[in-house]
């Protein structure tokens, strides 16, 4: 799945807009309530988001979505007394502009002419104003952009401590608390108190005297739990402080009475008094800070990450705060050990076999006339779940037939689904959560004949994903500066894609994740190192025809070259994914030997490894497919 | 010639230390003198670089060096009541360390151990220190860190309006005046009165009243004037103010006094009154400024770039200011026309004849033993010198045989003059400025037998050089995105180089100017653009034994691949420099079928366009070299 879309989004779902004059009556009557804010304000800011800057969020988060109806990935709305407006990006404008009703202005974001948020707040407020916001859902480098931005003209920005919508959100639903799972020495490789101690040596060979962990995937990676509170990803609500000699975890208590979590974390009998962990419910994560932060010495550092909420960042008094682009826990969890990396090889192994079931059963039933994309996607959630350790999909498939496959981020819509033929090309973009392992892969798949043009330009994408994938590179590389080895072929001739062209991978975590990536956006990811997982997914779209991805996950793994140039060491790829391309979509003559030579051998691994799993789970069909599909090419 | 380099080069040069004792008690006793300022300050920063942030500086500007005797292109000297220190980065640690007595202490940037030096001076100073600069060579984003890590720890940095080096500097030269030459139409494709016109409609465009020129370059290209201040760069001291019906010239006034330069600027019969220019004293830009700010509306806005002077930067008051990493003039300076591509073509012409008849003459004279690194630049100098409207160097030739090879930036000095021999390899990377244009070219040559080594790592430069000088890429493509395909044949090798691929080339300006360039370092360029001119010059070094480098100025230029997606448009390079490549250096069998086409294409043009010039200028000896050197590979 990609992350970076700058796509313009076709959305062609039809759908009414919700209507939210009584919504909005109540929120400017809470924006005056005493109850809430000591003096009334005079605009209230709705970010997406939550408390822990996940990418997917709960419901009960979906603040936005309440408040304006719009329910896209990214946006935000403000109410003024007297206006309501809500940005978003071009991938959404349509969307947007048909969810919301007509108290709402639509801010397009990226046209010249639409005003920043703060500076239509300046154009629409009275002198002397004060804004509101939830301190917990905007982070704080934004909290200063706009603080800065709103003073310059005369107004003031102020954290609403008691979230407004929630207060008039009636049937909210409640914070997610599923069960935890705990992961053992042979799914992580490492214990938390390893990785405990291995954190607690960065702090020090950095003088930092405590650590706020924030992210929820960071949180469970640390812990080794893994829980199901949002949709798709592995994880639970928590915040955590680490300092030298003390651990606490602040999470729904309730979820620590079971035996199994409390012997895992040995909340009942610590090894060591540094390894003793206090628990503390979620919400007082603030006040327990807070304890800390009044008896740091003077010299004493705070760790946070820069992307962590307002609250808790200004909880940390300014000289002892140590905001960082990427925790030491994001840099230790992209960097995956050994029994990680025979994990998520089993899990795409695994995978392998549930989409070479899939493909051979599409062929039987797709002139039937009877698949349809969300059918397709259901029988792959279907086949994937039949595999060991299967816990859920790892983001909602893209499954998308012809024109459809050219909208980057689809999803299927009853309104929008289209049935698979012989004429369109398929485009199935999907992946699952397993204990040991996290995949994310995109084939592109004709089940008649393609024409030349299709097979064209399913080449140069091809051409684009072998030449990362193959790619050698001296270690310290970052990933964008692979991004234009993936378009060279398309760019030759005129054609390109606007997404990155790879993203982290977690391990039965996130299927997105920093610090690495591979994209054109200079970000600021960090250099490639063996032990890191990345996509590998450069795309064609054609407006109003198809879509074309080729997308495996891949392992950075060192390599050998003739020469060392000042004993750096040298990188490359191995693909994770085992998944035939269809050799049907290919023009051979725009591959070169040496391409040639990586389809063939790529199909033999596929062909030995899946194959082996086929045989061992008895599904003849899906072994014959995959003979057929990784016959060698000439 | 590369820019951004972060080679460790060996400095070979025996030198003894500048004996500073004497010159650092004055500046200490400068610095507690009440004629320069009201209360003594604690320590003084010398920054290098002058008024106007150029690359290369005047002698008089001098002032880090006159100090502390490093003479090197970066570093910061600062003195304190005790102590004297001086940063500079791993280029420059031996050279430094020979240049400096025991008086300073050598502050070794990138190493850990090292204190930048906002660190040091806290670590130094005693309670509620002074520190000063000349607020005139310190950049206004340099100024604003300083002074914040100095103030929370208690000290303040203030602007010392007279230099406190010149204040000691007894034979300090005398800032140049040289000769304005004036550039009719037939050289420039545009009046400085259109240059003004387009530069007032981008101002309107974003609503700005005044613009500021700092940069000497920028200034010369908009009254198409010319001077000889700076070595190998054609600028003069100057600043301009320009408002939507003022234009404010300042510079020495004597150099106004010549009938021709009256004449150009129309100083005595102007056309409008918007386009009348006001001189005035070089000097007086500064009280200049403050009269235009104080007159300033609410709300008007002053454009100035962001990396001019803290002192004309803080004239202007913040709510008034608008600071731009480029400037109008710097993004449409880059951007050619059609008369100044023609003329880059001529220089190119020009100076591709003389590097014929040099390397003609090399192979004749290295045999016997008489040719220098010293001799042979100087010799390149001459036969460009013969050339048409050559006015002199772009930058100092490096002129490098074996060894002296792998220093990047190597310049021969009598201490390491290696003999040109036929068993070592040949690097020259040279350029000149002709009225017409600037040149930028390496050759590398071997006059024996190249080993398979030597041969083997050309021949992956020059793969390097052909892939991004055929590369085809979408219109606003960034040039940092170019910069891996420079390096992909390299990387497949375990081989590298660490310097970036390619610069911006003035037009009979400076050789290196911004905004775009073809770096992994991932500077703020702009997108690639038709009519931009870069270099072209990937290299391998290999320390202790030679250096490769292929460098061609490239223009940027509009092409038509099979298909134009979303019409955006493509863009491809076409080069401007036709000076053959060794084909002896090649080893042709790593050569795909076309990239052998690509050089035999080359070398046509170069036959062609060269042959013609050569046969015009009747250099017989040069023709039949370029003759044979441009045979077909096979």
């Amino acid at each position: 799945e990609t992350t970076d879309i700058i796509h313009y989004i076709p959305y062609n779902a039809a759908m009414s807009p919700k209507i939210t004059v009584e919504l909005l009556r109540q929120l400017r009557q809470a924006m005056r309530n005493t109850k809430y804010i000591a003096e009334p304000i005079q605009a209230y800011i709705v970010p997406s988001g939550d408390a822990h800057q996940s990418e997917y969020i709960a419901p009960c988060d979906c603040r936005r979505e309440f408040i304006c109806g719009f329910n896209g990935s990214a946006g935000t709305a403000i109410v003024t007394e007297k206006h309501a407006a809500m940005w978003t990006d071009g991938r959404y404008f349509l969307q947007a502009s048909q969810q919301m009703d007509n108290n709402w202005t639509l801010m397009k974001m990226g046209l010249k002419e639409t005003l920043s948020q703060e500076d239509w707040l300046i154009s629409v407020l009275p002198e002397n104003s004060t804004v509101g916001v939830d301190p917990w859902i905007i982070a704080a480098d934004q909290w200063k952009n706009m603080s800065k931005a709103l003073a310059s003209a005369g107004h003031s920005l102020v954290a609403v401590q008691d979230n407004l919508i929630d207060a008039i959100w009636m049937d909210r639903p409640t914070r997610p608390s599923t069960q935890l799972l705990t992961l053992g020495l042979g799914f992580t490789g490492l214990t938390w108190q390893d990785k405990m101690t291995a954190l607690r040596s960065k702090m020090a060979e950095r003088k930092i005297s405590w650590f706020v962990a924030t992210a929820l995937d960071e949180i469970a990676w640390l812990f080794n739990l893994r829980g199901s509170d949002i949709e798709y990803n592995p994880v639970f609500f928590a915040y955590a402080i680490v300092g030298m000699n003390t651990i606490r975890l602040f999470m729904d208590i309730k979820r620590l009475a079971v035996p199994t979590v409390r012997e895992h974390l040995q909340l009942d009998t610590p090894s060591k008094v540094e390894l003793s962990i206090q628990t503390a419910p979620y919400e007082s994560v603030f006040t327990e800070l807070q304890a800390v932060c009044a008896s740091l010495g003077p010299k004493e550092k705070v760790w946070i990450s820069d992307k962590a909420s307002c609250a808790l960042t200004q909880v940390i008094p300014k000289a002892h705060r140590s905001p960082i682009p990427y925790t030491p826990l994001c840099l230790a969890k992209a960097v995956k050990n050994a029994t990680e990396i025979q994990g998520m090889k089993m899990a795409h192994i695994k995978d392998a076999v549930a989409l070479c079931e899939l493909f051979a059963w599409l062929e039987k039933e797709i002139p039937k006339g009877t698949v349809t994309e969300i059918s397709a996607a259901d029988k792959a959630e279907e086949l994937r779940s039949q595999q060991k350790d299967f816990v859920g999909l790892s983001f909602p498939s893209i499954s998308s037939v012809g024109p459809n496959g050219a909208i980057i981020h689809y999803r299927p819509l009853p309104e929008t689904n289209r049935t698979l033929s012989l004429n369109e090309i398929y485009l199935l973009d999907s992946g699952a959560q397993y204990i040991d392992g996290t995949t994310d892969v995109t084939r592109t798949m004709h089940f008649g004949s393609p024409s030349a043009y299709e097979k064209e330009t399913f080449t140069y994408v091809l051409k684009g994903h072998i030449a990362v994938s193959a790619a050698i590179f001296p270690n310290g590389t970052k990933g964008h500066l692979l991004d234009s080895f993936a378009r060279q072929a398309l760019w030759e001739s005129g054609l390109d894609y606007l997404h990155g062209t790879g993203h982290g991978v977690g391990c039965f975590l996130n299927v997105h994740e920093g610090p690495c990536g591979i994209s054109y956006k200079t970000f600021a990811d960090e250099p490639l190192e063996a032990g890191m997982i990345v996509s590998d997914e450069p795309g064609y779209y054609e407006d109003g025809l198809f879509g074309i991805r080729i997308e495996n996950v891949v392992l950075v793994v060192p390599t050998k070259p003739k020469y060392n140039y000042r004993n750096k060491g040298s990188l490359t790829f191995e693909p994770l994914t085992l998944v035939p391309i269809q050799a049907k979509m290919v023009n051979t003559d725009l591959l070169t030997q040496k391409e040639r030579d990586w389809v063939n051998e790529y199909h033999r691994q596929c062909r030995e490894t899946i194959g082996a799993e086929l045989e061992r789970q008895g599904r003849k069909e899906a072994m014959d497919w995959l003979i057929r599909e990784t016959q060698p090419i000439a």
